[in-house]
């Protein structure tokens, strides 16, 4: 008989029908914006989509057809938030630039994914004007402010005002309709080895990631909600922040480039934010200002911290003393970018704090749309026990294919099924999904055919009273492959003989992970972030020979 | 230079998915029923989704093809959700059949929807029985139940039993994937004019409908929530509770037949229910039994209210008396079914709180993923005011494109814009996005050319103490065109003349919109269901003479 066709509605999954709903359903709802020209701006749903509108005007007015990439170098603000809208919704490609890169990188993108027009936030101008003559496919170069504050002189020929461009626009034009599998913007990885590659989301994935994200056991986001985005837009759309916000009708509060304590704790208590997301570092910086200051939140409730991993002391003082919910997160940029979220469920809720706690310190459970294993090095599963740890893999709908213009497909196969995505990291799982990190795929120490974490030996060696930073590399044995090689930096005027560190972690993990050596430095190498270039200390220690 | 593509992962929204996630993530949360056989039955996300496998399997010895519907006959149970994810997930289509319809209108809609195998539960024996020799379609009689309750005799031939069916498969079978826009499942409308008509979902409609149905403004569903869905699997799938719990790995509760106020009481209490959803009627019961025995739930937190427009008097006692939150919900079969919820948004937080209550008690705004307007009767757009009302429009993603074997479009147009789907009712929306019910647009009385609701009206006069029952008809007028007349029924011993009821209306209502005239009557005719059948009316009053 053959299947049965659904007699549904066919409407695309278009990212423009998010602002539309906003603009239609909390149509003066805030969207609350701290300059780069250093006021605070104040706007509606219903203006960022006719603005929106214009700006999509004005970009086919420049000549900029389907496909057309639009690239960013701009903070969090409502000017950047057109752009998204205008850019996506008018079936061109939103090109966000990580402006912390350092230039050659940003050019090389700007290149790498052929951007026509570079809109860019005024204190990044004298950034541009260095770049320009590298900028090959750019065509025109604007300015994300308004006639006053456009610089008398540019070595920019033609520099154009954004606010001119919507200016000139009577915002009478449709939203298309068109294919939900068409690209909608772009992020680059800031890959550690090689060049950056590109991420391209689509409409749909955008969509999908958007309600996903919005769910109880993910953001949690409603009309009701106030959202302070710290997580910058040029970082995987600020987590998809901007998409289910309008989605859900919520007030937005964007900070700009104001990050510090201060400004972020004003941010937070003039608007009433009620929920907020970023990276732990930033928190750091909130809570040293709110402490110093004797400082309490008046409406923040919960946050999403991911990025890196969410220190657990950070997580009991944000809960503990400042009544913020935590929920730790992790993704990536080729995960659009949320993976999985850290939430209870209904049979833990008789558990005693301190269990549901080390819960809530793993990086979480899935949200429905993404499927996850963990693999051995032979692309066979392994089991979900809370215990076994291995490659972690990714399928779902917000996750790449393969990256901009390489045809080459990263994907692998699971126990002989194939399109998984390698993450990169290696995770246990316990029997309710819940995932925990427990290292990098290239950092894992391998012995014996069993994996030891690098990771949890570093945390044990910076436990000790004497040490001020540790790495954990692998060494290469001649019965085991591969053993621990522990590698320390000591606190200014302490001392700790290497026996004596290594007797520290007796009891604190299984015999056969403690390190088989210590080497005492001056200092470990760190990239540009900050992460320790443990390719770098692997090439150092290659010839080091391990006690028998 | 062209559209560019996402380079996205394609995996098509497949309702075998959803089941297959909850019993990866919420294996051990539990699917409790009470059963038709008069016990409560225990089971597991992770039981469910390999029973429904063993389905499948069984499904394909029966020689079920792809597309092959299976109609079920079934109270809220753990094996009619095995056939929700056991027929649809293997490409079959399940079609769940309303009992409580007269026993032809059963065997029209089984015979329409050419029903190849009809699974039932055991007090619907006697029902298919009577009904098999008009059951042209069927091919396979399951009883949903084990061998120890399979009847000695039945007057079905080749009487299949479900338990045994399972039994006898091995579950070493996989999901299969296929286009997303395959039909999954079949409900019939209960219209009041004309056969049923069927709907056609697609397990792409499903999963964006499930998506937006667990969002934090609509059902607001997580893994901490234990949902009992009062509403029938056979109405609309239980406004998609089957679909939304499986999202969030939530504990389901099935009620079996048992609506009346002590067993759902009993239930509620014993598995710690926290969330349901119902038709207004079902409440009634469970709080006047509470009310008589003095009870208080202790899990029970919050409920969608939808079917019909929720007294307000309910509302509050909910409320206020049983701290349970109301979620005022307005849907229709063919909108699967959830169009509109009532939650507030942020900037209502600082009203009073009766004008808050009053917001509450529109139907509220509709869900991210569909789109909604009114018309006037020439298909223009009416404001968003909150005051003009018009025929109710809507269209999005879970909306039915046209009815199961009618190629006619029922489909009408907006300001020109075809594809929207007129739902039958009147409505105003306000600049937020509030809908409210005001009428059905066959009911509206239109008075020289401004519409009158005949709702308003009834409320009105119910309102009058000597009114027993009452409703509002539009009636020939020769100036006007229509004018409200209104039929009322007198409480036994009670009196009042035309003029002093008409009076009654001053000051509650614009005067233009006062009836013209009253007629007293012993009784209003009724459906089958309780509604007023207002076509008889009018064709009662057909001649009725209004005062000049």
């Amino acid at each position: 008989m053959g299947a049965l066709i659904g007699q549904m509605m066919q409407m695309p999954l278009l990212i423009s029908s998010l602002v539309v709903h906003a603009a239609r359903h909390a149509g003066d709802t805030e969207v609350v914006s701290k300059r780069v020209e250093g006021d605070l701006h104040r706007t509606t749903w219903a203006e960022i989509e006719l603005r929106s509108r214009k700006l999509a005007q004005a970009f086919g007015r420049l000549g900029c057809e389907a496909g057309a990439r639009i690239g960013t170098l701009a903070w969090n603000g409502y000017r950047h938030l057109e752009i998204y809208y205008g850019a996506s919704g008018s079936e061109r490609v939103c090109h966000t630039i990580n402006p912390r890169l350092f230039p050659e990188q940003i050019a090389w993108i700007a290149n790498d994914a052929a951007d026509e027009v570079l809109c860019f936030d005024l204190n990044f101008l004298p950034l541009v004007e260095k770049l320009q003559a590298e900028l090959g496919t750019v065509k025109h170069f604007v300015l994300m402010t308004d006639r006053a504050h456009m610089p008398a002189t540019s070595s920019i020929a033609g520099l154009l005002c954004y606010e001119e461009l919507i200016d000139a626009e009577n915002g009478d034009w449709q939203w298309p309709q068109f294919d939900e599998n068409t690209a909608s913007s772009i992020c680059y990885t800031s890959g550690t080895t090689g060049h950056p590659k590109g991420a391209v989301y689509s409409h749909r994935s955008s969509l999908l990631h958007a309600y996903a994200a919005a769910l109880p056991d993910a953001m949690n986001c409603s009309a009701r909600d106030v959202i302070l985005p710290v997580v910058p837009m040029f970082h995987v759309n600020a987590w998809g922040i901007p998409y289910s916000a309008a989605m859900v009708g919520a007030k937005l509060v964007m900070p700009g480039p104001h990050l510090d304590g201060k400004s972020l704790f004003e941010l937070f208590e003039s608007e009433k934010v009620t929920f907020s997301a970023g990276v732990p570092t930033v928190w750091l910086g909130l809570l040293t200002y709110m402490k110093a200051n004797a400082l309490k939140f008046s409406s923040f409730k919960r946050t999403v911290i991911g990025g890196s991993a969410c220190p657990p002391a950070m997580m009991k003082t944000l809960q503990e003393d400042f009544g913020v919910e935590v929920i730790h997160a992790w993704g990536m940029t080729e995960l659009s970018p949320l993976g999985t979220l850290s939430k209870l469920m209904a049979k833990h809720e008789s558990l005693p704090h301190e269990a549901q706690q080390r819960l809530l310190e793993k990086q979480g459970k899935v949200i429905y749309g993404i499927d996850m294993a963990i693999i051995d090095d032979d692309g066979k599963r392994l089991p979900h026990d809370g215990v076994a740890f291995g490659n972690l893999v990714v399928r779902g709908s917000w996750v790449i294919d393969r990256y901009l213009g390489n045809p080459a497909s990263p994907l692998v196969s699971v126990d002989g099924e194939p399109g998984w995505f390698p993450t990169g990291d290696v995770a246990t799982i316990d029997a309710d999904g819940y995932m925990q990190i427990t290292d990098r795929s290239k950092d894992v120490i391998k012995s014996g055919g069993e994996w030891i974490s690098s990771i949890d030996l570093e945390n044990i060696a910076m436990a000790h009273p004497a040490v001020h930073e540790a790495a954990v590399i692998s060494c290469h044995h001649p019965k085991w492959d591969e053993r621990p090689l522990l590698v320390a930096v000591l606190k200014p005027g302490m001392n700790v003989s290497g026996p004596e560190l290594l007797a520290f972690f007796d009891g604190r993990i299984a015999k056969w992970q403690i390190p088989d050596d210590v080497v005492f430095v001056a200092e470990i190498p760190h990239t540009a972030t900050g992460k320790i270039q443990k390719l770098k200390l692997r090439e150092q220690f290659k010839g080091h020979r391990l006690p028998a």
